[in-house]
């Protein structure tokens, strides 16, 4: 409150999905994409800081990733830096991008999210994948992160009760609003009967509970809320930020079936924004899993705990549904390059709010909240978009 | 100006060295230190952030390792973010962790640095400290780091007729200075005959001119500054902050011989600080290698281009001479867990300011300079500390 905002005043995204581009092509991409959509007077020079977030996925480049899009992004000399939070990457990348602007330190920010998945095998992938769980226990025993969430799929029906169906939902939606999205890994729709029918990844979860995996990269520029309106008429403010940790292994935590970390998250995002649930339009959530979906509608104050479920299967959280969940796809449809995630989320926002989303666009969006969450939930992100 | 400030009210450090310790009590040691070291009234309830700088040496924790410290600091729900930019990982760490209070969103935040690198082969270390050079020339030509900066030392020695002796000097002052820090992984001096004879690693670089291999942590507690008189009677304040990147491969650079993100960062930290290179009393520089050291001198602006060499063999960077540089032994002496060093360097700003430093005490020391370089120069960051 009284603190100086940040606003978005551009934002680029890459194609997600299985892209023949190099990582630096992937970073090219998504900056100059950025630029390029500022409406007026933008020139990258003005860019004080930037952010990267990547879990540096396939070891291209471990260390020093920042100076690789210090290259590609035109910014020799400006101070970058690689954030490293799993999947949430990105997530906190925005966050210490929209605070190095509440701060005073700087005008003009860049934070980029990326990842290239795709060029090592399958085996090698599963241990990327893999460095992002608890080392000690998770992977001793072999737990991947499908088998993670599965644990917490099965605990989570059995609890409330809930049929299968209801994942299946979340899946047949985020492929609808994925065929909607040019953008989007999978851009056709699936019908509930396939997604049940579908091979067991991880009972409950079978292949089209899971999202895929993806390259791509997503880049936004965000300004002093002074000068926003220098750049273009439209821009969108960050309203609330708030981030959480939980503990790294499942078992360790209090519950199965919420995360914490959201939990914490999104009362502080409230809180730091100043208004109610009740006023946003639509979310971006987290749906690495289809159950992590319901998760995220509960852990983030939007159902009760054990309500997602029906909320889903009424159609409440469809593109035209009362509150729509995930409209560019989500994770499930649109693809999940790691470290990209949290900032196509707020791409997403950034172009709904504009009215520019075309045919996905959610009716009257002025409120979007976006959640990022790492590894199965051992940190996690809300940020709160408005248009004023 | 007229901005926030940070202010260090604690501050933790393990012993640097090839140590037993596990990474887990690694990251404890450093924080209980750093609460511990709190004058009064400090408990860890009150941490609103945290922030962890690692390269994630040998994969132990490769992606997620925020989560770690959340669990081992006793902060599991309260915000952890992993920065990563290599060398200089605990650098911008500190950077972030000071832009958090100063932004107004947290009052209390802990910063931590850490490495632990003697837990796998040399085979594989190798790998993991590639992993921060350019992976496109550098690696594919088989270009190490002790040959990076032994090329930037050859060009040195040659374009500015410096004798060898003034590398040898670097290492004999930080061994010596080492041996007065009980922290140091090194705490026996060295003679000037050795280190010139010793055997080669990369030509005109020795053994005793390269840093060696180190585990090890550091922590700060970073409050408003207008709470600090609450914890302690003597905080340090974080005076300017300042960053800076360049082209992640030497052979793009503009030169061999200076690093143009420590120029960088070394202007806009004094231009934040408000006050001249002349009221600082020492310097804490990245001497990864001992020709690194005569370069930081340089680009941070305390002497000419190749004047360095000339003026540490006056012996003015001494402890005890005009403006001693890395009087806790630097890099060289005192050991560089890669992902601890920005935040031991702070540590050692932080005892020095307060008078407590023993043996290797600065006289009248108000003001600290910290320099922490990332790769070879492909980031840098300073920081000016004061004790007013």
């Amino acid at each position: 409150m009284g603190r100086r905002r940040a606003a978005i005043v551009g934002a680029g995204h890459t194609r997600f999905g299985v892209l023949p581009a190099t990582p630096r092509e992937l970073l090219c991409q998504a900056v100059d994409a950025a630029v390029a959509s500022v409406d007026r007077g933008f020139e990258r020079a003005l860019v004080g800081e930037a952010f990267l977030g990547t879990l540096g996925f396939s070891g291209w480049q471990l260390g020093n990733a920042s100076a690789v899009l210090a290259e590609e992004a035109g910014l020799v000399g400006v101070p970058v830096t690689r954030v490293e939070n799993a999947c949430a990457s990105a997530g906190f990348a925005l966050r210490h991008a929209a605070l190095a602007i509440q701060s005073g330190e700087r005008d003009v920010v860049l934070a980029v999210g990326f990842e290239k998945m795709n060029d090592t095998t399958s085996t090698r992938r599963r241990y990327w994948l893999g460095v992002s769980g608890d080392t000690e226990w998770e992977r001793l025993s072999g737990l991947t992160f499908a088998g993670v969430y599965g644990l917490m799929a099965g605990r989570y029906l059995h609890d409330y009760d809930c049929p299968p169906e209801a994942l299946a939902e979340v899946a047949v939606k985020n492929h609808a609003n994925g065929a909607l999205n040019p953008n989007a890994q999978f851009q056709k729709p699936v019908s509930r009967e396939k997604v049940l029918a579908a091979p067991r990844v991880a009972t409950p979860l079978g292949l089209f509970d899971c999202c895929p995996v993806s390259d791509g990269a997503a880049a936004l520029l965000l300004v002093g809320e002074e000068m926003a309106h220098r750049f273009t008429d439209t821009p969108v403010y960050v309203a609330g930020l708030g981030a959480g940790s939980d503990r790294l292994a499942l078992q360790e935590r209090e519950s199965m079936t919420s995360l914490k970390a959201t939990q914490i998250a999104a009362k502080e995002a409230f809180r730091r924004a100043g208004f109610e649930r009740s006023s946003v339009q639509f979310l971006e959530v987290h749906d690495c899993f289809t159950i992590a979906e319901l998760l995220a509608i509960e852990d983030l104050g939007f159902a009760e705990p054990g309500r997602a479920g029906a909320l889903t299967l009424e159609g409440a959280t469809r593109l035209h549904g009362r509150l729509p969940v995930n409209p560019d796809g989500g994770l499930k449809a649109k693809g999940h390059p790691i470290g990209a995630t949290g900032a196509s989320q707020a791409y997403e926002a950034f172009v709904q709010l504009r009215g520019a989303a075309g045919a996905r666009q959610v009716p009257h969006a002025e409120r979007a909240l976006t959640h990022n969450v790492g590894g199965s939930g051992a940190s996690a992100t809300v940020s709160l978009f408005s248009i004023q």
